[in-house]
């Protein structure tokens, strides 16, 4: 069996094992499809990361990823005597065939644990693990969420904004019109529905994003800027448009960090 | 200093402490708000919380708490050695004059941090935590949100739907008419924005709320149903309506268990 091998080899390494502590026993893994979190950022892995996550990654032989290489690192950081090469990894990413999507799932099937690892945050929210859940709910197979950083979640929580009611909207357009239009109907949203907006952008357009929208919509409108959640960089900060329209020069510099835009009244 | 103190203690009972284990050195605290969330029913802290939040709340003295003695066993439950006569909690919820949240930030303008400890999941979210936080961010208080159990998150990613754009619309209304009206409304926003769509119940109603959502929306709309999320009763099912009118008997009772009602086409 090898996830008693590793908790023997845990249990080797144990003095060397600074960074993420576990608790024994082991958890007894269920036929499941469990949703693995990844840190944000190069932040430590036991500051974002419940003990138990280690436990139920060391259990699992089968890996669902968007890119290897990035899973073999995430995987290493959680448990330094991990054997990658007793692992097997499936490549999911926006180029894989849904037939082959569902292929992955055939050692759970076969009644062994599979194990999806998203490329930053909750995996299933803004990236492709949510066809392989859908398929494993549509075969009627186990799906178990584990618990991570989600900038979504954390930004709402920072901005104080209304938690009771809110909206993810993913990427807005990037031609100016179509996104100053998408900007006034989400600012529309918050003042009629009073529901909470949130959405994110690519990191180098940023600063532009801000522009637009310091531009586009009513100076009482409140803005929260999130960046770099949980991270060294960590920026959560809430204004009006007014506000941020003075004080742009208190904006770091978020050209390479990842930024959550949160809008409320 | 007290911090010291609990970190002497903790090494301690070291040996004691099989649910939770911790980094040394503690980290340094910042002067700030920090966001603390908790366990989703009776589950063990290390399952669903990461080690850093431990050593967080051991540094943090002034607590801002829904309920002073569910805070208590909550912290107990993190540390066992924790002196808890040794903190201050302010008590916050809907009858709460927001001068005197006001001043439950005192500590924090004085230089030390304060946390907030949520009655479930995450602070600011579905509770009056987000009053503290929106004051705190008017004063430009620095805001720190540690990661915590979200089960509007978990049961995103647990159901297969789109995790690109999703609402989260806290209860719904009640009344039965109004409730159906409701209901289609956020059926209509699946179909038209091609957004998730999910909403919460009281869980003695829950039971009702499923009747209600069965006989409301079209059979191809997919309901999913995720309820006791990070508990040993967890269930995270994801059917269409007219497939869960077949399976009606296969939904178990949750008559007492916090469900979380998610829509997507």
């Amino acid at each position: 069996m090898r996830g008693v091998e590793i908790m023997e080899n845990n249990q080797k390494e144990k003095s060397e094992k600074q960074d993420y502590n576990h608790e024994f026993p082991l958890p007894e893994l269920q036929k499941a499809l469990y949703l693995i979190p990844v840190t944000l950022g190069d932040t430590p892995v036991m500051q974002v990361l419940p003990g138990y996550n280690h436990d139920v990654i060391v259990g699992i032989k089968h890996f669902i990823v968007e890119n290897i290489r990035s899973a073999r690192r995430f995987l290493k950081k959680v448990e330094k005597s991990i054997d990658i090469d007793q692992l097997t990894f499936y490549e999911l990413n926006r180029h894989t065939d849904r037939k082959f999507i569902s292929q992955y799932l055939n050692p759970l099937e076969k009644g062994q644990p599979v194990g999806i690892i998203s490329e930053a945050g909750c995996p299933a929210i803004a990236d492709p693990g949510a066809d392989v859940v859908a398929i494993a709910q549509q075969k009627g197979l186990r799906v178990i969420p584990l618990v991570g950083p989600s900038s979504i979640i954390m930004s709402v929580m920072g901005s104080g904004f209304n938690g009771q009611s809110f909206a993810f909207n993913g990427y807005l357009p990037v031609e100016i019109p179509q996104r100053v239009k998408a900007l006034k109907k989400l600012e529309t949203k918050i003042y009629n529905d009073d529901q909470t907006q949130s959405f994110i952008e690519t990191p180098y357009r940023n600063a532009k994003m801000i522009d637009t929208i310091l531009s586009a919509l009513k100076p009482q409108t409140k803005l929260c800027i999130a960046a770099g959640i949980t991270t060294p960089d960590e920026f959560i900060k809430t204004k009006t448009i007014e506000q941020w329209k003075k004080e742009k020069s208190k904006i770091p510099d978020l050209n390479k960090i990842p930024a959550i835009f949160v809008l409320y009244k």
